[in-house]
């Protein structure tokens, strides 16, 4: 950590930030420029202790040096993490389609969707039960309902469900049934739903909140991760920026990005990221190019009578033509598209 | 609502949208111009329908015409809300300062900051007993311990408890002692919490969240009226953007913004808003220079010892000086600062 | 044209906006709705009037229905247009690399980096002698002899050459040299300069402004295209957002959306839009895969010297590798890589 | 200047970042921690090494200590600039108001206006006579017939001029006229303007980029002031955010940082800032009320049929509204409305 002294800070000021740090363990440097002061310290562990410095007087700023992540980096855990679902693995070899619809609306459209997905490539299957909705006019999900219709749909067609969850108290449940739980953008920071994910045994997708950098993201896993679950799947779905044209602005660095700093695998949603239908095929390739370990997709039997994204969805149809103009892709980037064996 | 058909919609796909709007209840224009065919729909009422209509094939663009939010706008309820808080009334002539440490870190601390900031001339007491942080290492509040606390100082002062709410799961235990219950800016769109605190009789104090648009705020406000609590007062403190010399860019547009569009009480976090304590005060004076309805700041007995937002805290005298250089602009702005009867 | 009328406009400010429009030639349609009036205006050709009647008094917003360039839409131009750079085709079945320095610091440097380029695939030379740079006090290029030595290396390669223009005064000596004009990021709402390389006959590579949207990105192409100048190939660099880890967010979605809404090339530039060499190959991978008729990529022979742009350059070496993993992503696109006939 | 190594950074990577910098006359210390060795060096004078820095092998990332800009800073100018404008002062005890048309239209125009502002309170004009315009189907200005029209509005009512200037080469011609060179937000980093500028005489208003840094803005002053005009005024008017309600979002927390940072004026446009006639006067207020030395205001006698900007323009007598609105807030802050003498 470093600690740059304001120009006129004082000769006690300087001391009063070096016996605070000595007397956390600190092993303190002093160099003195013509125009600054600034103060190595060695042993930081925190970003608190940062925080707490920039308010002693004298002090025009610290530069945290650590990355405040430890279970998410790749310093101490440098080989990839591999996080099974069912007899599936993400983050090797196989790149992964998580397909379905934006919400379950009905038993009939998720079943075939489902298996109309599966049909197409895709290795697991998504769909909202709980839907969290700007507005609270829409449609808000089927709630239970959806859950059973999920488990159906993954009974007939072998697909591992992958299903949002909003509230700490529905954990139980939702874990009966989802294979993989969804953190949305929006619940990136919901920390008391973090905690309760940790603690099941389930792998977790986590979205990046729509305006999370890429290290507020790693320390939302970091949160999943030191409750003891392991099993964290990142997904880059867009970010905040003041562009219009696209929903989001998906932020495909990220993924290289992630690969660097964490061992998470990360996956890409290019139907949230762009909001339009045009674009997600273009910018399902592009992720794979870039790296990405699977892709999330909505499809949607109807996106004309769809209750939430339908500008966004994919037919069925428009979504096997998809996996047709991303297999040069994966096999470019000396990658497999995932498959089921059952 | 409008809708902009693409400059090659066939007039069969023409036909199907006006089929469409007409078999959900809408009036329908048709208006064809050289390069464009916009429809024009009335009636609409939700959003959802504009997100089902840009799905349907040769549709280039659907443009809502009314709000999104019904309960929360001026176009229903053009006279302003008043919000009691104990014998306090926020949003009428009297601006209100809330104060306090960012959390709750021991009796001694809140006691003495409480005792601090109503003499200074602050009317309510701020303090997190449960404390939202982006990283797990961080200090997370004292919990229940700090609720505890939170009570005896007002037993002591006599200045009402904000403090902010993570769970809905704590609800329940929080409003027990909570005057006012805290949306963070990070749960905005919690949507489970902004209806379990919707469900309860308490004031609630709604951060504007780091990328939240006031539309999708108002929205956020408007999950608490639909349960029934009318009681909403709106906290602006800061978006994000991609200036880093401040910790977030307050928006103090939003103050007059939601004024025009709202009858919902609204009130400035300068302290989040900005992160540097000397910015602190010129932001406080600007932002009820702009309307807002009160103060929300941060300041404790010793910020440099501070477990969270030390370098944005003030002391009591820096708060004491503050309330001094505010009350001219008070003034100025023909209202009053508040303060207890009691 | 539409325009929505404030809840409480009086039918006297309906009938003055419905006399504006008429008097300026618009055909309208009036529709009565319960909560609001909503004016259909048909004949709309620019943005002028817009927001002149968004002035009117009672007018709440008026929506432009039309796309309010005309020159770089497809629209009234719906195939794409092909930009000859000398031997050269930017925008159809080839794509193509310009490589170099970021900028021109020496005759030796620039030509060992020209034929190191040429031998790995590249088939334009970029190199800067006029350096826009945040710092007066940093370097700013060698002006005229950065000129000199660009001529001397495409004698040398055969390369086009393109480089930056800031100064409309500079244009016709630029011209004589480059076989494109570059206009940086930080220019492209420079509408003098627009204006100036629009009188000329050579192509313009139009960099993305930091900010700009994607409609202000084709109306600054407008503005050379009204001058008479059809050759502007757009160049997505990456836009500013809140992420600090990538010097800028690199957004690919630029690309389908621009092959959509425009007919003119769009190449893509990994070096600025990332910032940090090790992020080039996989997003020059992931431009490619989105659809880009091009890259740019920075390529130093020593960039722990470069005078600006180190982090982010390239090795000839790293270079000459990015070009083999770009091979297998050209093929998957069905596109081939481009080369130098002589 | 603190250079981080990656965490595998090998000894004589080290080794060749500290022969580096003691080439370049850098005092080195080396600090080892367990998991980061950090090299301190005294003596850096630009950004530029910091940027080669950062190529070097084994660099993890390089932080600046000093700020880039000398001359604009406070550090060896701590008293405030005082700037003159004919018989009046900017930066000083008065606060100034510039009011006028965003575009010179026409003689009566002008002169209606300025008659008006002068009347009302204002102490300088404003007027366009070269207007950037995001489209060129815009209204481009009145070019030297509208400097003709400025300088007759001065020789009737005595107001300095204020008008913006968009290509070097007219610098001449504008300066013969104008009393303030404005440099509009579209050309903050048109450096080639910035040194014509600053070869002037002339005061110069340097508007803030949509989406520069504080210190992107001061590093553009930095660029005029190297030249030797040291009579710089900045001007916040908004930048690029997220936010659609707001044309832009005001950032009115530039107004502390920059007179923390700097000794240079600042004054606020809230007309651009927000593009909505309703939020001008609270948000000039709270300009006020934050420290800013002045205000610009944008006046058109008929918003309705202006050619450009009407829905932000206000009336002669909304204007004069709004110079009552402000006294108070200007003797809350202990300043005085600056007046003519003549």
């Amino acid at each position: 950590m470093i600690i740059v002294m304001e120009p006129g800070a004082t000769s006690e000021e300087q001391q009063a930030v070096i016996a605070r740090l000595e007397r956390e363990g600190f092993k303190v440097h002093l160099s003195r420029g013509i125009e600054r002061t600034i103060i190595g310290a060695i042993g930081d562990k925190t970003r608190l202790r940062a925080e707490t410095l920039a308010a002693l007087p004298g002090v025009e700023k610290v530069v945290p040096i650590l990355q405040p992540y430890k279970l998410a980096g790749r310093d101490f855990h440098p080989e990839d993490t591999l996080v099974p679902v069912g007899e599936l693995t993400i983050g090797g070899h196989q790149v992964h389609i998580i397909a379905g619809p934006c919400a379950v609306e009905s038993r009939e459209q998720l079943l075939e969707t489902a298996m109309a997905v599966r049909e197409a490539g895709a290795t697991m299957l998504r769909g909202g039960a709980y839907k969290p909705r700007s507005s609270p006019y829409s449609f808000q999900g089927l709630a239970a309902k959806g859950l059973e219709f999920l488990a159906e749909a993954r009974e007939v067609t072998g697909l591992p469900v992958v299903t949002e969850i909003m509230d700490p108290a529905l954990v139980t449940a939702v874990a009966q049934v989802a294979d993989v739980l969804q953190i949305g953008s929006r619940n990136m920071q919901n920390f008391a739903l973090l905690q309760a994910v940790g603690r099941t045994q389930k792998p977790v997708l986590l979205k990046r909140g729509l305006s999370a950098t890429i290290e507020e993201w790693l320390l939302a896993a970091e949160y999943i991760l030191t409750e003891g679950n392991s099993q964290v799947i990142l997904c880059e779905r867009g970010i905040r920026t003041f562009e219009t044209y696209t929903r989001n602005t998906l932020d495909l660095s990220a993924v290289p990005a992630v690969k660097h700093l964490s061992h998470l695998p990360v996956i890409v949603d290019p139907s949230h990221g762009t909001g339009r239908k045009f674009m997600v095929a273009p910018m399902a390739r592009a992720a794979l190019a870039a790296g990405a370990d699977g892709l999330m997709i909505e499809v949607h039997p109807n996106p004309q009578e769809a209750l939430s994204d339908g500008p966004q969805s994919l037919t069925p149809e428009q979504f096997a033509r998809l996996v047709q103009e991303i297999r040069p892709i994966i096999a470019a980037s000396s990658r497999e598209l995932g498959h089921l064996v059952s």
